[in-house]
C-alpha cells in the first residue's frame, strides 16, 4: 500500500519495519522508505547549489551523494560506479558501519592539476567532476562540519613494468633513462583513476537530445533505475552505476597543458580478453602496449605521454554480448569475414557500436590538452570527437603491422574499411571479402 | 505534481510528453511514466513465474528484464549490467531502436556446459543464471512469439598468447603441445562470460540477513537505485548494474565436473593496474600468469585448468578509492608498512575488503566442481568461501617468490599475517613492521 508523504512517497506493507532496524545504521534508519524524492523549497540542491563550470569551487559547489545524510543530497547516484552495490553488499553484512566517512588524511594528489581554461568553457566538460580531486582542499571546511563531501576523483604514483616493454629495451628501440624508463624496466607514472559525473544538461547537448527525454530515457532503458532522473529536474548532475576511466602520464603531468611540450597520446577502451588475456582475435593489447611504448619515448623527448582508460568493455556492450557475437561471426556462411564484421554486432546487439565517443575528450580537457602531436590510435570516431571538441591533432600513428595477430586481420580491416585511419589507405571490396578469420574449429 | 494510478505511479510536470515523442521508441513511448511498479493480480511475475532451482527451464521459467515489453518483466533491474547505461545512450543518440530484440542465430555455446546437480541443490547457485546460455534452446518458442528473453551468459573459443608464457616456453617450464599449447605459444581455450542474476532471498541468507532488510540496503546505500527492489517483494530476481564474470577452460570443459580428471583453478578479483598495467605495488597479473601456465600444465597433464576473473577492482571498492588508500599508505608516519596496511584502507573506504567472497563460488558449481586439485590463491577468504560451499581443497599453490614485485612485499606479508595461507607461515610483528615500500618520492 502506498501513501504520498510531503516532498516524499512512502510505501509500507512489504518491508517489516522492525526488522529492519539496525543500530549501526541507526542514522540511516527511519519509519519509512523514500521511493524517490521531489523538488523540495529548501531542500538540498537549495543548500548546496551546483552551478557547473563556475570559476571556483566555492561558486561551483560540492557534488554531495551522501546515503547517510539524504538531506545533503544535490545529486542523483551514489559514488563509486558500480560499485556502490558492493558497498550496500558490505552493510548488509555488517562489515561496514555505513555512518563511517572516509578519513581523507594523507590522500591528496601526488601531482598538482590545476585548474585549466577548458574547465570553465561552457560544455567543454560534461561527464567528470574537475574538482573532484580536490574536495579535501576546497571543501575542507564543510567536511569537518560534518558534511558528507567525497572525492570522485584519485592521483597516485606507479611504477609500471610490462613484459612487452623490456623485450623492447632487448630490442634497443627503448633505453633507460633511470628517471622516466629505470634500468629494471620500470616506468615510472602518475596515475588518475577518474569516477563518472555526469552534468545532464551537458551530456543531453552532447548526445543531440533534450534533457527530458535523456532523463527518460536513461530511466525507462536502465529497467526504471533512478526515478529521480524523472523526478528531479533540478538536480542537474547524475554519478552512474558505471566503470571509472584511469589516466596514465608518462612524464610531467604539467607538461601536458604545455604547448611548448610535445604530446604523445593513446585512448584506449577496455578490452579484458585482449588487455589481460592476450586474446589474440583483436589488436587491443598490442595497440595499447605500442602506445605506452610511444608515450615512453615522448616523455623521453622532453614531452610527455598520456594513456587513457576506459571501461567500456565490448563497445561499452559488455562481454555477454561481444562472446554471442564472436560466435555468430565465426559460425556465419562463408565463415568470419572483414566483409560482415559489423553486420553481426548489429544484428546480436542492436548497434555496431555503444562507446559513444561524445564523452572521451572531457578527461583530456581537464588535463588541459589543447593539441595531440601523436595520436597512437586508428579510430575515427576517437578522432572526430577529439577535433569536434577542438582539439588539433598532429601525426596519427596506426598500429605497426608486426604487432597485428593473425586473426585480428578482419577486425583492422573491416574498421579500415569503416573509416579507421589506415596510411595505406581503404580496403577494396575484394580486400575485404578475401579477409577471413580462424574458424572455430581450428581454435 | 503526483499521482497514483492502477499499479504505478505516474508523475506529471517535468516531463513534457510531446517532447517525449519519439516515433522510433514508439513502442516504449507511453503518456506517462512508471516511477515504479507494485504487485499486480495477473501480472508480468505470475504470467512468466521463476522457480529457482528448479529442475527444468520450463519449471524454472526465463528470465525477462525486457524493456521494451514491460509487462512481461519478472526481474528487477537490466540486462548487461553497468552498460544498460551505455545502451540507454545509444538510444538516446538515436544510434539504437530499442524495440530491436537480438538476432540470436549462430550464438550459442561452442562448448556444452550440462546441468549439475549443483544447479539445482537449493541454495548453491544464487547470483547467476544456470540456464543463462540456453535461453535459445530452451525457450526459443517464446522468443518465436515475441518474449524478450535474452542470455545471460556466453560461451565462446579463443587463443591467448601471452609474453609469460613465451618465457615459459623458453625456460622450458611448458612445453607446446599443439593442442593446447601451441608452437606459437598460443592457448587454446573455451572463454564464458556471466552476468550477474542475483536470486534475493538466496543473497540475503549468504550474507546473513533478511530478503527485506537486505533489499532496503540495496535500495538506500546506492542512493536509491531500483524502488522496485522494496516495491516489488514478489519479483526475487535482480539484475544488478555491475561488471560480469569471465571463466577461461583450458582443456574440456566437461572434465571440470569429472572426479576422475584433475583440476587445477585461480579465482582472480581484477586488479587494472596490474593485470593490464604492470604495476608493481601488488601481485595481480604475476599471480594470475602463475595461475594461467598451471592450468595449461594440468591440462597438458590429462586434467583441466580453470582460471576465474571477477570484475571487483579495488577490493570491489573501485580505483577511486583504491588510489586514495595507496596515497594515504605511502605517506603516513614510517611510510608504506605491512603492519598498517588493512588499517589505512579502513580510514579511507570504512570497510578493509568489498569483495565478499561468498558469492564467487556460485560459478565454479555452476561448472560443476566438486574438488579442487591445485588451487593457484593463497587468500584464505576464497578458500574459506569454496570450502563451506562443499568444495574441496586439495593443495594450496603460493605464488613463487621470484614472481613478487619489489613493492609487493609489503602488500602480501601484510596478506599472511591477516590469515593468507603461506608454505612458510605467518610473518611476525617485527617482519611486518620492517616490511616496508617505496617511498612517493622514489616512483
Amino acid at each position: 500500500m502506498v501513501q504520498k508523504g510531503p516532498g516524499a512517497l512512502r510505501v509500507t506493507g512489504p518491508l517489516s519495519i522492525r526488522e529492519a532496524k539496525l543500530p549501526m545504521t541507526s542514522q540511516n534508519r527511519t519509519s519509512h522508505i523514500r521511493l524517490t524524492s521531489h523538488p523540495e523549497p529548501g531542500g538540498a540542491a537549495a543548500r548546496f547549489p551546483i552551478h557547473w563550470g563556475a570559476a571556483t569551487p566555492e561558486e561551483r559547489g560540492p557534488v554531495i551523494a551522501s546515503t547517510t545524510n539524504p538531506a545533503d543530497r544535490n545529486v542523483i547516484g551514489a559514488h563509486g560506479g558500480s560499485y556502490s552495490v558492493y558497498r550496500a553488499l558490505a552493510i548488509s553484512a555488517r562489515a561496514m558501519n555505513p555512518a563511517q566517512r572516509p578519513d581523507l588524511t594523507n590522500t591528496h594528489p601526488t601531482a598538482e592539476i590545476l585548474p585549466q581554461p577548458q574547465w570553465f568553457e561552457p560544455g567543454k566538460i560534461v561527464s567528470l567532476d574537475p574538482f573532484g580531486h580536490r574536495v579535501a582542499q576546497d571543501f575542507g571546511q564543510w567536511i569537518g562540519e560534518g558534511v558528507d563531501i567525497r572525492p570522485t576523483i584519485a592521483v597516485t604514483k606507479a611504477r609500471l613494468n610490462l613484459p612487452e616493454i623490456l623485450a623492447a629495451m632487448a630490442g634497443h628501440r627503448l633505453a633507460a633513462d633511470g628517471h622516466i624508463l629505470h634500468g629494471s624496466g620500470d616506468i615510472s607514472v602518475t596515475k588518475i583513476a577518474v569516477d563518472p559525473v555526469w552534468h545532464l544538461p551537458g551530456i543531453a547537448e552532447r548526445f543531440g537530445t533534450s534533457e527530458n527525454l535523456l532523463r527518460r530515457t536513461l530511466f525507462e532503458q536502465t529497467g526504471g533505475m533512478y526515478p529521480e532522473l524523472v523526478t528531479r529536474p533540478d538536480l542537474k548532475v547524475f554519478l552512474p552505476p558505471i566503470g571509472s576511466i584511469t589516466a596514465y602520464v608518462i612524464g610531467e603531468v604539467a607538461a601536458i597543458a604545455d604547448p611548448g611540450r610535445k604530446l604523445a597520446c593513446r585512448v584506449h577502451d577496455e578490452c579484458n580478453g585482449s588487455d589481460v588475456f592476450g586474446s589474440d582475435i583483436c589488436t587491443c593489447r598490442p595497440y595499447l602496449v605500442h602506445g605506452i611504448e610511444e608515450a615512453v619515448k615522448e616523455a623521453q623527448g622532453g614531452g610527455v605521454g598520456l594513456i587513457v582508460y576506459n571501461r567500456k568493455e565490448g563497445r561499452a556492450l559488455g562481454e555477454v554480448t561481444k562472446f554471442l557475437v564472436y560466435n555468430a561471426r565465426k559460425r556465419q556462411e562463408g565463415g568470419d569475414s572483414a566483409a560482415t564484421y559489423f553486420e553481426r554486432t548489429e544484428c546480436v546487439a542492436g548497434v555496431q557500436d555503444a562507446r559513444f565517443q561524445q564523452l572521451m575528450p572531457d578527461v583530456l580537457h581537464w588535463l588541459g590538452v589543447r593539441k595531440i602531436d601523436r595520436l597512437m590510435s586508428m579510430s575515427n570516431m576517437k578522432y572526430d570527437a577529439m577535433v569536434e571538441s577542438g582539439i588539433e591533432i598532429g601525426e596519427r600513428v596506426a598500429i605497426p603491422p608486426e604487432l597485428i595477430p593473425p586473426d585480428a586481420s578482419v577486425e583492422i580491416e573491416a574498421k579500415k574499411a569503416a573509416g579507421y585511419y589506415s596510411p595505406d589507405g581503404t580496403p577494396g571490396d575484394n580486400a575485404l571479402k578475401s579477409t577471413v578469420g580462424r574458424d572455430l574449429e581450428k581454435f
